[in-house]
């Protein structure tokens, strides 16, 4: 019942980011994203997975292995690839 | 150690959540967040920290706590407060 709870949390957290990861992708642009918040989201997201991992949490892992691949989209299209519009705010 | 490393994941994950709430608060306008967004983030947020309870994890609980007072002020000035610029996209 817990880990349905957990899942249910998972799936929607998650879920809820993909429109902002497909937009992304398909206009090959992150100018808008914020360098700062690229970076500590990836850091933060990548914690949390190992966290996931080490307290047995298969919902916190799951949850965080597919949107640490959505930042490292992120962060190649904006740090590697990609328009270069480095819009400020 | 592993306390440690999930406090961590949720420092960097809510705290880079900071400035987006900021400026939601500053400028009192919520329009460019998709309501299906706000909706699905807010009871995803609501689920973790359910689970983050019954689990017994801290870092899960208490960022998810402070992660729902922000969806919650977000909500409130997207749906009953601020500006009503129902921008699409």
């Amino acid at each position: 019942m817990i880990e349905l709870i957990g899942s249910l949390a998972g799936v929607l957290t998650t879920v809820s980011f993909f429109p902002q990861v497909f937009k992304t992708i398909k206009t090959k642009s992150a100018g808008d994203f914020s360098p700062v918040w690229i970076v500590m989201m990836t850091t933060g997201v990548f914690f949390w997975m190992v966290y996931g991992y080490y307290i047995n949490s298969m919902p916190v892992f799951i949850a965080n292995v597919v949107t640490l691949v959505c930042m490292c989209m992120l962060t190649w299209i904006k740090f590697f690839s990609g328009k270069q519009n480095t819009s400020v705010e």
